[in-house]
C-alpha cells in the first residue's frame, strides 16, 4: 500500500473510538499550533490524537497501518530538525499525557519514566535522590525524555558524560504492526546480540514508538566549578578548546560563544556582557571536591597559556548561574535578531575546532550572512546560526549555499552533519554525503525492515532520492 | 537459494584464486585445530581461509553469497558462546591477518586498528602513548579487538568503565553483498539517526565482516590501587559488592572468587591462596592519587562493615599481579578439574548479586554438581562454571537441567543471559525467554534485512525454532 491516505472519516471514527472524541483534534487552529517544531517549518497534519494508555498507542499504530496513513509523533515540539513535523499531514500523535516518573531506583542507579515527563523532571527527581541524570540539552525545561531519545539529544556535559544514548537501558516500543515489546536491560553495562536499544535510540520516530524508557543514574558528583573566561580573538578561544582536549583533561563542560553571540545576547537579556571581547568559553568541571580544585586550576592554566584576557570563577549557586545565563538564552536570543533563524548543528573532531569556526566565519563573509557561532566545543559540537528572513528568496538562495558549505567543511574536516539535533528532514538531503550510497542502503535497509509500509514519520531521514539510488 | 551448498572444487579454485592457493586449507589436521573455540565444541568447517586485505575478503564474502555457503569467522577463538565455530561446516575465514595497529591518536583520543590485533597489544600501544583502552576481557592476552567487537567483550573494569560497545566509534564493514562500507565517527560522543556501530557491534558475525576498528581511548588513570580481600562466608562477600555499588561508590573492578574457585586455582598454580576461606574479592580503583586513596578507604571501610576477616593492599606493580594471579587463572584452572568445563555467564543488577550466588549454590546442590562461581561481580556479571565430563550422560543431563534453571532464576532477577560472553549457539536456545516472540522477531527481520539468504554464520543467536514463532 502506498502510504498517504487521507483520514477519512472512517479514520475519525476509529480514533476517536481508541482515545476518546476528546483526544482528537482537527480544528484548523489547533493543527495550526501542532504544525511546526522549533525550526518553523510548517506542516499540518490532519488530525491530532493524543493516547493516554500503552495500549491506545498500540491501537493508534495498528490504526494507522491499517489504513496507510503517515503517523507522526510528537514531544514537547523543541525539535531543531524537523522530527516531529508532520511533513506529509496524515496523523500527529502528542505524547505529552505520557508524564509519570515511575521509579527512581537509588541502590541500582537507574530511572524509569514515561516519555512525555520533561528532561528537567527528570534531572530534578534524581538530584532528589543524591543521583545524577548527566543529559541536558538546552532545551533541558521544556524537552521531553521521548523526545530526547529520539532524537539522541546531546547537551553542554557531553565532553565528560556523553549524551542520550550512553544513559538508556530499556525501552518500552510499540513497533510499526502495533505490536508492544521490550528491549534492553535495567542491568548496566551488558553485552548483547544485537543491540536493540541503541538502534532505536536516535531513530526519530521512523522505527517504533517509545512508551516507556528506562535510564541509567550515576551518583551526584559532590562538587562542580565554573568559570567564564574571555578572549581578545576568537581563534585564541577556539585553540583553548582543543588544548583542553589535547591536554587529556576532561572537564564536564566547554561552551564557546563568538562576539555576535553575545551581542545578541546582550541585546536580550542586557545583563552587562562585555560584548567588545571576541569570544566567550564556559567551562565546568565536576566531581570529588579536591580532585574538582585540581582540574579547575588545570584548566585556568591552559586558558592563559592561549591568551585569555579575563577570567571568572562562580563561588556559589547563585554565580553559577549568572555565568550560564549568556549560555543558556543564547538560542532564544538569537531568535530575536531576524525573523527567520536558522539553527545548524555540525561536529568535528575537537583538534580541528579552530579550523572549523574559522569556516564558519569564512562562510559568513563569502555568502555576506548574518551568522554567528556557539556551541558544545568541548565535544566538538557547534551550532551555526543564521539569521535571515525567509520572505527574502535572494538570501535565501545564500542560506542554503551556506548550509551545503557548511556541510561539506564539516565533513572534510572528518566531522558529522549531526552533533544532538538529529537529521529530520532539514538534513535528510546531506545523509548521502555522509554515509555514501552503501552505507545509506543498509540504513534504509533496516528501515525497510521494521516498517515495510513506510508510514512511520515518512519524509525523515530516508528521503525518496535513496530509489535513484537503487537504479543506478 | 537454501544456504548449506557444499564446498565444490569450483568453489576451492575461487577462493584459492581470491587469496592465494597457500591461505585455502582443506587438509583434516588443520581443519580439526579450527574445529572449536573455548567452548570446546566441534565443528569442522569444509575449508578454511585466511584473507590479507580488504579487498580479499570482500571477495570471499561475495563468493561464499554467490553459491550460497555458511561463512564463519574466527580471530583467536577465545569465544566461550561458540560464536567461531563453524556450526553448519563451509567457509571458515580466519582473520589473524589483520594485526596492524594503524593509529594511535593522543590528540583525538583514538585508536584504529585491523581486527587481528590482540587485545593486549592495543592496551599496550596505547599505554604507551599515555593512553587508556579500557575494555580487558579475561582473554585480553589471547582475543583480537574484532572478537572483543564481535562479541561486545566485557572485562574486569567494566564496574567503572563499561564494555567494549562504549569504545567503538567507527567500524569499516563488508555487508553481506561484498560491499565495504564505514559506518560511525571518529568524533566522539556523537548522535545520529540509526546508531550503526552499535548494531553490528556485538552481532557475532551474522550482519557483516568486521575489517577496521576505531576505539575510543581515554587518558591513562595517574594511579591504581588494588585489594585482596577474604571473607569467612560467600555471603558476606556478595553483600560487599552490593553494598558498594548501592553506596555510590564507583571502582575500577570488584570481582569475586567463591571457595571453590580458590581450591581450583591453589591445585593449579599452588600461591599459597587460604583456601579455608569462603569467598576472595578483588578490589580495584583508579583515578587522581588523592582520590584513589579516598576511594581505597571508602571500600576497605565498607567490606570491614561486610564482614571481611582480611585485607591485603598491594603497595607496587609487582604486588598488584600477585593479588591478581588468581583471578586471571580462574577459567584455565577449573579447565583442570574435570575433562569438560561448561563456562556461563549470566549478569544481574548488582543488588541481587547475593540472590544469584544463592541461587547457583541451591542449583549446584540440587543437581549434584561441581560448580564454582566467580565473575565481574561488581556489574552483576558472574561465571558459574560447571565441571563435568560430556562422556557422562547422565550428568550431562543434570548440566542441562542446572543451566536450564540457571538461566530462569537469571532472568527472573531482572537479569540477561549474557554479561559478556555473547550467545553463539550455546545460549540461542534460551533467547526468546529473555526478549519474548514480539523482540525476537524484531531482531531476526535486522538479520533478515541485512543477511536475506542468511549465510553469515548461521546457526547462531537465530535459530530455526523462531521458524514455528512465525507461524504462530
Amino acid at each position: 500500500m502506498r502510504v498517504g491516505a487521507t483520514v477519512t472519516e472512517a479514520v475519525l471514527d476509529e480514533l476517536r473510538r481508541i482515545v476518546g472524541k476528546e483526544h482528537v483534534h482537527t480544528e484548523i487552529e489547533k493543527l495550526m499550533v501542532y504544525s511546526f517544531d522549533s525550526t518553523f517549518q510548517n506542516h499540518l497534519p490532519e488530525v491530532l490524537v493524543k493516547p493516554h494508555t500503552v495500549e491506545e498507542t498500540a491501537a493508534v499504530v495498528k490504526a494507522a497501518a491499517q489504513y496507510g496513513i503517515p503517523l507522526t509523533v510528537r514531544g514537547a515540539g523543541t525539535c531543531l530538525s524537523g522530527g516531529p513535523v508532520a511533513l506529509e499531514g496524515g496523523i500527529l500523535m502528542e505524547m505529552t499525557a505520557f508524564k509519570r516518573i515511575i521509579e527512581i531506583n537509588a541502590a541500582e542507579g537507574y530511572a524509569v519514566v514515561e516519555p512525555g515527563v520533561v528532561t528537567n523532571e527528570l534531572i530534578a527527581a534524581a538530584e532528589e535522590k543524591g543521583l545524577f541524570y548527566p543529559p541536558d540539552p538546552s532545551s533541558s525545561g521544556m524537552s521531553t525524555v521521548g523526545g530526547n531519545v529520539a532524537e539522541c539529544a546531546g547537551g553542554g556535559r557531553g565532553v565528560k558524560y556523553g549524551v542520550t544514548r550512553d544513559y538508556v537501558l530499556e525501552l518500552q516500543l510499540i513497533l510499526p504492526d502495533g505490536q508492544c515489546i521490550t528491549v534492553g536491560n535495567k542491568v548496566d553495562g551488558l553485552t548483547g546480540w544485537l543491540d536493540l536499544p541503541m538502534l532505536f535510540t536516535g531513530s526519530e520516530g521512523t522505527l517504533a514508538i517509545i512508551t516507556q524508557i528506562t535510564v541509567r543514574l550515576l551518583p551526584k558528583p559532590q562538587a562542580i566549578r565554573t568559570a567564564l573566561v574571555q578572549y581578545a580573538q576568537l581563534d585564541a578561544a577556539a585553540h583553548t578548546v582543543s588544548a583542553i582536549i589535547g591536554a587529556g583533561v576532561v572537564p564536564t563542560t566547554i561552551e564557546i560563544m563568538d562576539q555576535m553571540t553575545l551581542r545578541a545576547v546582550e541585546n536580550f537579556l542586557q545583563i552587562g556582557l562585555d560584548t567588545s571581547k571576541a569570544a566567550f568559553v564556559l567551562l565546568e568541571v565536576d566531581g570529588e571536591p579536591q580532585e574538582v580544585e585540581l582540574q579547575l586550576e588545570q584548566v585556568i592554566q591552559i586558558c592563559k597559556e592561549n591568551g585569555a584576557v579575563e577570567i571568572q570563577v562562580a563561588h556559589d549557586e547563585r554565580e553559577r548561574a549568572a555565568l550560564w545565563k549568556a549560555r543558556k538564552s543564547t538560542s532564544g536570543a538569537c531568535g530575536k535578531i531576524n525573523p527567520t533563524k536558522i539553527g545548524e548543528d555540525i561536529a568535528v573532531p575537537p583538534a580541528n575546532i579552530p579550523k572549523m569556526i574559522q569556516a564558519v566565519k569564512e562562510i559568513a563573509e563569502k555568502y555576506r550572512l548574518n551568522m554567528v557561532v556557539f556551541g558544545h566545543a568541548g565535544d566538538g559540537n557547534l551550532h551555526p546560526n543564521i539569521m535571515t528572513d525567509k520572505r527574502n528568496t535572494e538570501e535565501m538562495e545564500r542560506v542554503n549555499q551556506a548550509i551545503d558549505e557548511l556541510f561539506a567543511r564539516a565533513l572534510a574536516l572528518g566531522g558529522t552533519l549531526s552533533g544532538e539535533h538529529g537529521i529530520g528532514f532539514m538534513k535528510a538531503a546531506y545523509v548521502l554525503q555522509e554515509l555514501g550510497r552503501d552505507g545509506y542502503l543498509a540504513q534504509k535497509s533496516v528501515k525497510d525492515a521494521l516498517d515495510p509500509q513506510g508510514f512511520l514519520n515518512p519524509g525523515k531521514i530516508f528521503i525518496e532520492k535513496e530509489l535513484e539510488l537503487r537504479h543506478e
